[in-house]
């Protein structure tokens, strides 16, 4: 389903999957109004009328309001688990791909942010079924992180006293990025990335010199 | 304003202030439908409905749904300052200092996850005027924590390359609790506040010892 380039672009063009182009343009105009008003004051009249088409137009492509959040959901869920997986399955150290991970994921929710906060905010207006299934999308992201903490604290880099909390921070800091990161403010997402980097192997207890280590044993 | 009472309690009774009993009232019901359905698909008819009251006797104490989204903002960010302002002037080091404000903090977004989802969620939905208060509480919010991390900087009880984005960091995580807090979840608000307490320590480069660090100059 990844092709090279969307890898080497962190997976930033989260549509590009979605077609023919008038659905992907309902979805793209459904996550605008979403962001902007909430699901629950959004018709599909207006995200018709967004996407320059008629409300019956858009029964073509999606029978319902909920079938596009459960699209948006699954799309957003499955491009950032895309982005933790790939620097999970990265070369290097445990320290490394934590690293790696991080930055990558902090990239995501800022570059995609008014994506991540429909994804995040409107969680709650899924049914029971779509629910399910991005729930069990979200215990995926959360295993990918833990994997990458627990080879860490195996191999003796990290120290970590609750691997399970310390995961959920982890992954809690991250995107929250989506929540308070705006286009015009002081840093750039590869800027957070790089912080939030940093700040994780604090979190773990990573040592400095993890090569070094290695040589001690 | 606050009492012993409230100061023990962490600040917790967040509309106490409010009077008379159907402005509380009011309150309260606006939070609950906010947070359910989000502002825009709110209406005052639903919040006066879900407070037992007449859309005519809502109007008495609020003008517009945009008083009511102002008010709750308000109190909300009030009360999270000065939940960490009682941290950030209490006594000890600025490590204990720290993880007292990250702890009470943290027990807060818990403890009122529904007004925190509220208050951050529906930001944009207030008017200039009332943005613009709330930016400066926020300001103050972020002043105080950072506050305490220049002060261990200063003692050379912190190592932080970066305060401000170490700051920004710190709050966010905080204030994400909100978000996936769950009442019925494994954890309790203390055991929370506890583990992030000790997180945001690494994040800072808290030495283990900081008295014995004193002791050395």
């Amino acid at each position: 389903m990844s092709t090279a380039e969307e890898t080497a672009d962190d997976g930033m063009q989260p549509w590009a999957e979605v077609t023919p182009d008038a659905a992907r343009r309902l979805l793209v105009a459904a996550v605008e109004a979403f962001a902007e008003r909430g699901y629950h004051a959004t018709t599909t009249r207006d995200i018709a009328g967004r996407a320059g088409m008629s409300p019956a137009a858009l029964y073509i492509h999606y029978k319902t309001k909920e079938e596009l959040l459960h699209r948006i959901s699954r799309i957003g869920h499955e491009k950032a688990l895309e982005v933790l997986r790939t620097a999970a399955k990265g070369e290097g150290s445990a320290a490394e791909r934590l690293a790696e991970a991080v930055a990558s994921f902090v990239r995501w929710h800022a570059a995609q942010h008014t994506i991540a906060r429909v994804v995040q905010y409107e969680l709650d207006a899924l049914g029971p079924e779509s629910r399910a299934e991005i729930i069990a999308l979200r215990r995926q992201v959360d295993a990918e992180a833990r994997g990458i903490i627990e080879d860490g604290v195996a191999a003796g880099e990290f120290d970590v006293p609750d691997v399970r909390g310390t995961t959920l921070a982890v992954l809690s800091l991250c995107i929250d990025v989506a929540r308070w990161f705006r286009v015009d403010g002081p840093r750039t997402p590869d800027e957070v990335g790089a912080l939030y980097a940093d700040l994780v192997l604090r979190m773990v207890g990573a040592r400095p010199q993890p090569s070094s280590t290695a040589a001690q044993t």
